[in-house]
């Protein structure tokens, strides 16, 4: 498997086709061929096969897909089937939100701890772990192995934060703050900007207005 | 301006330029070069005057774009010259950490209410707005004019809302129910896949350790 050549692009998409091979799974489906995929998702079925063999093809086409393989080859590329822990830095409504998905637990993402600067916050639980103040964060980081760190702080700070996460083992960011950040190779960060997003909607909206005039 | 040729994978870049112009704009500085963009941005300035180039250019490259003129342009295409009103359906810590947000109304999306079916968390207060019963949702779509409705509710519930929401007005869902959403043609929606998201980087993190075997 060459993965070098795979794009974000194509990234992106596999989260959505394990969501569908677990409602498949769910549903008790055995098979599945590449056509009643792309009618489920509204792909082309050609996608999805260009898709796949970016991974090998994942077996028979003809005989359609085995979805219980399909589902657990996916999640092992999608590296599902290790563990990996998180803390959360901000522990505003966003912050503890994301701290109280369970979700994230079943895939294997363990929440283990969650900081704020605001000493008022120190104390308070959310999902069993105190609020602890970022201070804490650093020696934290040394005598826990922590693998992601989520950010839902303003951008100020999440700048400044950057360089000690990564020197104390941080292997990726998940980034909520509204700015992009600067990483070292081999360090993986993922936006999510929501006001960007907000702004597609807002500009998906006026475009319609412009062409219906 | 023909728009129809647009993907939006262009779209998807706009607000990321918005952000730029806005920071050299607060700095003062007049006039940028699609080259200095590039350096900035981290993109190429090819890809950056191609994207330009979807919406007319916006004047000379030998001298550098007006940074001004662009972020005005910019915001217009993006639709930001107009209000867009909102309201959020599920008032867990999502819901509120999103109707908390101020930047959203300086941007003009204006949170207008927010709704949920837990009768105990009915007359608690958002910035200024009192959770309402989900029931209550319909007469308030029908005696206001809301644009935008955004689902923070698990995807069961999401997926049975939508032919309400758009018969009463709603023109774009902001959907963060991990589920994908059937609209009419004209009604937007943008999706805000929070597992996704983070399976991009568990994907990254695995993948990273196959290359380095």
């Amino acid at each position: 498997m060459q993965e070098k050549g795979i794009s974000q692009a194509v990234v992106g998409r596999l989260p959505r086709y394990l969501r569908y091979l677990g409602e498949l799974k769910e549903n008790g489906v055995e098979r599945v061929s590449s056509q009643e995929l792309s009618t489920l998702m509204n792909v082309t079925a050609s996608q999805i096969r260009q898709d796949f063999n970016n991974f090998g093809g994942f077996g028979q086409q003809g005989y359609g897909y085995n979805v219980d393989y399909l589902y657990t080859e996916m999640s092992k590329i999608l590296g599902l089937d290790r563990e990996y822990h998180f803390v959360i830095i901000g522990a505003g409504n966003l912050g503890r939100a994301l701290g109280n998905y369970l979700n994230f637990e079943r895939r294997g993402f363990i929440f283990r701890g969650i900081f704020d600067k605001d000493p008022e916050l120190v104390g308070k639980e959310v999902r069993g772990e105190k609020i602890r103040l970022i201070n804490e964060l650093e020696d934290f980081l040394k005598s826990n192995k922590i693998d992601i760190a989520v950010l839902t702080i303003p951008k100020t700070g999440a700048v400044g934060l950057v360089d000690m996460l990564v020197n104390n083992g941080i292997r990726a960011i998940w980034n909520f703050a509204h700015v992009d950040l600067n990483v070292p190779e081999g360090v993986q960060v993922e936006n999510v900007h929501l006001s960007d997003s907000l702004m597609k909607l807002s500009y998906n909206i006026s475009r319609y207005d412009r062409e219906k005039q």
